[in-house]
Order: C-alpha cells, then sequence, then structure tokens
C-alpha cells in the first residue's frame, strides 16, 4: 500500500469516543422528538448550482465548498450545512403542511483551514420549524435546549437576545445601515474584549463620540431580565423586538437577556439564542440558533414567506464534556477452559437475556483473556472449565475488585441484568 | 433559484421512512452491543491513492468512485464501502488488541447506474471481527443474523456455504483455475435458472460433458443439511471447508446448506452466508457476509495475516418489509383556543412526562388544527379553551374513534403513558 494515511482534516472516531457521540446523539434525538420533530435526511451530494445560488450559504462558505462531478460531467457539491437541503426540501415539497417542524443529524463537508477541533467532515445536529411566526415557536427552542441538557446534566445559562433589539440600538445610536453588520460584529465581541476593549474597537471603525456614547451606555445596562428591559426601555420605545422578549420569557421564563448577543450571522431577523456552561471555566458555546424569516423565502423565490427559527446542537463540544465515560458496552467475558461448546452456549443465553456479552474467539490462555477484558474495560468475566460443567456452576469474576462466585448460570443473569 | 433540483441518483428520505429507518438502525446497533461489537467511525472523505490501491476494492469499484480535490490540491475520494476504512484504521493502529470487533453504521458513494432501487448515496450496515481464525466467529455472525431478524419479527433463512467447499468441487470436476471465478459465477445463479440453465451457461463456458456432468451432480444433491453433506462426502474427501461447516453446525444448527451460494465476491475465503425471507414472494437478500482471511492483510502488506468475518445488513430492503408502520411518533396535539399560555403549559407538563406533543404554533382554527393532526396521524389532540381552564379539565379526543372525555392533566398523562 502506497500511503496509509487518512485524508487531511479527518479522523477515526474511535469506539470509546462513539459510544458516546450515539448516546448523546440518542438522546437528542428522542427529545427532538419529543417536541413533536420529525426526522429528515437530505442528500450529502448535492448540484452545485443549488448550493452556490445567491441565497444559500453565502460567498464565504462557497469557498470552502468541495465540488466534484458524476460520470455525467454535473457538477455537484458536498453540502456545507443541513440548512439549504432543508430549504430545497420545502421547495420540492410544497404540499407539506406547516408548519413543518423537521430534525436532521448528520454529516456536513467545508473545505476550511484545520485545527485540532475543526475538521473538514463533521456533525451537525439541527431542528428547524418552518412556516410559522408565532413566538410560541421561539419558546418551545428555548425550552428543547432546557430539556437536552437536564437530560445530559450540564447546568446552562440560555442567553437571547433579538435581532429587532439590535436594530433598535442602531436606530437610537444613529449607526447608517452600511455600518451596521460590521458595528454588530463588534458588539459580538463584548464579553471577550469588555466594556474598553468596545470602546477602543467602536473608534476604529470611525464612529463618533456621541454614537459610541448611546451605543456603549445601552450595552452597558446591568441586573436581572426586567431590570435591563426597564433600562433600555427608556431609550428604545415602542420596539418589535422588546415586545417580542417580553412574550417570550411568559413561556420560558429561564432565559437571560443578553443585550451583545448578535451570533454574527446576518439572516438572523427575531429572536438569537445561545447556550453556555454554567459556571464553567469552558466558555464554549454548546447550542445556538435564532428566527430567520426571511432566509427560506429569499432563497426560494416563489414570493411565498417561510418564517422560521431553527437550533443547533454542538456534538463536538458536547461530546468533549461528556468523554470521562467508560469504553466498552460490553459487560461480561466469557473464557472457556477448553469447553468452547458450554461456553458458546451461555453466551447465546446472555445475549438472550440482554446483556452484552462476549467470548474468547482466539483459544488463548486465561492470562491473556484477563488481559483482553482489562484492556477493554470489560467488568465481568466469566470462566468456564471442566469443573464448572460437571456442577453447572461457573465462576463470575468481577474484574475491579477481584471477587470470585460460583453461580449457576440463572443467578449470574440476575446478577448482571 | 435557478434549478430546484436534487442530484442525480440522490432522493430525500421523508419523516415517514426515516422514522423506520432510524427504529431499524437502532435495534441493529442495540444487537451489535449485545454481542461485543463497538462502533467505529470513519471519514467519508478518504485518499484517493488509499482507494485504489492494488487490494482495495478492485477495478470495478474503482470506476464507479466520486474523486475531488481539496484547496490544496490533495486527491481524495468518497469511501465506497466501510471495509477499506476499516483495514485502514487497522493499519493506523498497530496496538489495537485483536480479535477486533467493530461495527460501523454509515453511508457510502458509488457513481454508478441508478435505478429506482440503486441510490449514488446509500447506507451501510457493518459488522467485522478481524484477527482470528476460530469458526466460533463464524458462528457468532450467524447467531448475529438470527437475533436481528427476530427483534425484527421477519423469518428468515440463513444459507451458509464455504469457499473451500466451493474449490473442492472444483478440483472434482477438473475445472482449470483460470476458468473458476467464472464458473462460481455462473453456479451462484443457479437458484435463478435452474438445473437446466446451469447446463446451458456450463456449456457456453466451454467446459467438456464430463466437467459439467460432475459439476451438476453435485450442484443437484437433495435433503436436509446432513443428507447432502452425506452426498457430497462421497466424492470430496478430507475437505477443509466440510470440516468447517460441520464444526460451524455445531454451534448455529439453523443454518441451510446451500452448495450453490457464492455471492459473486472472490475474496471469500470460507463461510459465505446470505439471508433470505423465508415463505416470502420478495426473493430479496436481506443481509449477507463471509470469511475473508486475506484481503486485510494482502491491502496492508505489512507481512501480518489478519483472518476475518464480516457481515451487512442491507437497510434499504429491511427497511421497505417495514414501511407498514406509522407517520409519525408525536402522540397528542394540544389545540388551544385562545388560551395559549395554558395550553403551552399542558405541553410542558407532557413532555416531562415523556408523552412526545406538540401544540398549535399558527393560531389556526379548531377545524384547520384538526385536519393537520389528522395528516401527521397523530392519534390524540387535547383541546384547551375557556371553560376547561375553569374548571381544570380538558377535553381529550380519540383522533381514530373520535370519542372524547373531560379529564384533568394528571389522568391526561395517565391515559397517554
Amino acid at each position: 500500500m502506497t500511503n496509509i494515511e487518512l485524508a487531511k482534516g479527518t479522523k477515526n472516531i474511535e469506539p470509546e469516543l462513539k459510544l458516546i457521540r450515539n448516546r448523546i446523539i440518542s438522546l437528542i434525538t428522542k427529545t427532538f422528538e419529543l417536541y413533536g420533530y420529525s426526522p429528515l435526511e437530505t442528500p450529502t451530494l448535492q448540484r452545485f448550482d443549488v448550493l452556490a445560488s445567491k441565497y444559500a450559504g453565502g460567498a464565504e462558505i462557497l469557498k470552502e465548498t468541495f465540488k466534484l462531478k458524476d460520470q455525467g460531467d454535473r457538477d455537484l457539491a458536498l453540502r456545507y450545512d443541513l440548512t439549504v437541503p432543508l430549504s430545497l426540501y420545502v421547495a420540492l415539497n410544497p404540499q407539506v403542511k406547516l408548519p413543518f417542524k423537521r430534525y436532521e443529524i448528520g454529516k456536513v463537508f467545508r473545505d476550511g483551514p484545520i485545527s485540532t477541533v475543526r475538521f473538514r467532515e463533521f456533525w451537525q445536529c439541527d431542528a428547524d420549524i418552518v412556516g410559522s411566526s408565532s413566538i410560541l415557536v421561539d419558546a418551545e427552542c428555548v425550552n428543547l435546549f432546557s430539556t437536552v441538557f437536564k437530560e445530559l446534566n450540564l447546568d446552562i445559562v440560555i442567553k437571547v437576545n433579538n435581532r429587532k433589539i439590535l436594530d433598535g440600538i442602531m436606530d437610537y445610536s444613529n449607526i447608517p445601515n452600511e455600518l451596521r453588520d460590521s458595528v454588530i460584529l463588534v458588539i459580538d465581541k463584548l464579553e471577550k474584549i469588555g466594556i474598553e476593549g468596545l470602546k477602543k474597537e467602536l473608534k476604529e471603525k470611525k464612529l463618533s463620540l456621541e454614537q459610541i456614547d448611546k451605543l456603549v451606555k445601552l450595552m452597558d445596562v446591568k441586573g436581572n431580565n426586567k431590570e435591563k428591559l426597564n433600562s433600555i426601555k427608556k431609550f428604545i420605545k415602542d420596539n418589535q423586538g422588546i415586545k417580542e422578549f417580553e412574550e417570550l420569557i411568559k413561556y420560558a421564563p429561564q432565559i437571560e437577556f443578553d443585550l451583545s448577543l448578535a451570533r454574527g450571522l446576518s439572516y438572523y431577523t427575531g429572536s438569537i439564542f445561545e447556550v453556555k456552561l454554567k459556571n464553567s471555566e469552558m466558555k464554549v458555546t454548546v447550542a445556538s440558533g435564532g428566527r430567520y424569516d426571511n432566509m427560506i423565502g429569499d432563497f426560494l423565490q416563489n414570493g411565498q414567506k417561510y418564517p422560521a427559527v431553527g437550533i443547533s446542537f454542538g456534538l463536538d463540544r458536547i461530546e468533549l464534556l461528556m468523554k470521562a465515560e467508560g469504553k466498552t458496552l460490553t459487560k461480561v467475558y466469557v473464557i472457556p477452559i477448553k469447553q468452547t461448546e458450554k461456553a458458546s452456549e451461555i453466551v447465546q443465553e446472555l445475549r438472550n437475556n440482554s446483556i452484552n456479552s462476549d467470548m474468547d474467539l482466539m483459544d488463548r490462555s486465561i492470562s491473556k483473556n484477563l488481559d483482553y477484558a482489562n484492556t477493554y474495560g470489560i467488568p465481568y468475566v466469566v470462566f468456564v472449565g471442566e469443573d464448572e460443567v460437571k456442577k453447572n456452576k461457573f465462576k463470575l469474576r468481577d474484574m475491579k475488585s477481584g471477587k470470585e462466585e460460583l453461580l449457576d448460570i440463572k443467578d449470574i443473569v440476575k446478577k448482571l441484568q
């Protein structure tokens, strides 16, 4: 073989980590279904013209799109997200009843710079509701965050802002339209750079002192949700975003108002969500999302409106947080001492009782078998020797304590269940 | 948007079908783990030179390989199976304890001719054991088939043959080496073409009458496993394949000896498996596999031997067989009649009790809401009106019978659990 190597920016997910990943995926799946979302599977291979169309993912992401051709010389690409394929699905299925609530968990591909945490293929884990402008949808997404992380036993903060409030702040501070996107990107960094850093970077944007003062005054409001709302309402009146936020809080009181939250993405039109760990030094975002009422309609250009809210879980990051767990799901390893048939019978009996079990398939010595069970972290072994077969009782060893018991199969099953 | 179209040879998997697929995947996963297999996730993107190397998938499959480049002009390809990535994993991880038992369920890609059942991206669902020559491994695979299809409630026949028996038959019939692969391909068609068809096609291969007579005599043996074995043992003596089959049958008596089974793949070296539905007009293969003791070693060329057995489940075919099931997993749909807050509270309560629930997010009329619940096949709805809120009892309607009951939330939960 010429090169025993993986492609750049890819990796094998070892069993140990993959078990954790599977467990997280199955938990999130269960919660999505609990909230009435249905699964959809869209193709990995897409037409290049679809992914490159004006209102799809945008120019930045297109640069990182893997292109290829089929044998018919058709231009194809690997999907870079799950949202464009969702939009395409809605376009291809105009009969779909709205709101359409779907989730998709699958791999996406980006040919970008790599690092220890950035790969060229990775999973996305999305739930979206297409077709409703109701704030109930926003509330449902927030509650979904709460349910998932409660199940995962992770303590989180759900930060919420609203793009219309940000627009209100821009109006109040007289920020011209052409500067707004870049000013919002600076505001988004507030947590990292602090108020002084914010002032400095805004100066670099050539804003006037008055503009900066107004902006900073609003970004610096303190207190609980109600106090923050009262503070900004003094300056920004009759703002639709504030009304939405006040309605949202009725259904999802656990949220935390964060005026600087923007998530960089210009397609958000209403609520913006970001979920972080509480009391943790890891300031990583474990989930995010928001309302994007224009994107699908713009993309489809069929004259219809498709208000939508979407959320996404950061599978890789959650995985790292959960990594402390075990190496294998196998509970017991059966070691035959020249009694292969009986051992094989016992393993089958254990499996019939839903106990994850395995046996020596290599005709190895006892010590090598114990070493194998140890390496994979299997908690119990059973020995099947001539004596045991005569008595019809078998030695069960707890690999952690070293304790051994002589039990019949029924009792071994009972003990391991 | 220019073209609202999917790429050729791809499709969206609608929620209805995807639910079934997920259920099958989770059942197979559970069974793999019950038998002591661990999950591995290999990359979709692979180096082209690895997939194209001499002992990888072979020339036929290479023609159907999607090629692409990354921005660094590296030659890449999309994986066409899960076996080459497994071999690569073993090569990259020489410390892995043998036998290495892994399963992988994931998408593979082939740029080949398409049909209503052949697509350019599809799932494979594989379990392989690398590193043991023991017949116990073969037996384990057979028992795994039995467990999976028992769980799926599908009645199956597991047909088994052995490549070494086929070789013995070739020896006995004096078939020259260079003709063997193509003669085996003809034999593999016996079920389809019958004994007369077999004779005809063998004649076309320019075999002598004596060669054909000998072959056909062995292919035409009848009876149960024991009778068939006794018949062929008269002609083929001291055959290692027969010994292996006789040992296998001790651990897995449910198998059916099928002398014509070859599965076309030249890399099988021992047992060959094919699983079909019993008493069904659908003669489709729902799972298959076999022992391939040389492939990984040949591929890695590191001087080591890697005996292996692998099996694969035909997800798409099993899916079609299971398709009769429901449209949604949502159990109850809550319809607020101007009582959104209370309705939202009820949905949350239901979800906290693990009942898959959903509510109107569109502020629609009652009849439109009932229509929506009907379309998605949701079995229950709950009405939340002013009167109900006063009484703190809510109308639960069984959508199938039309029967309605006035219940408090506790009783609704009890009823739906």
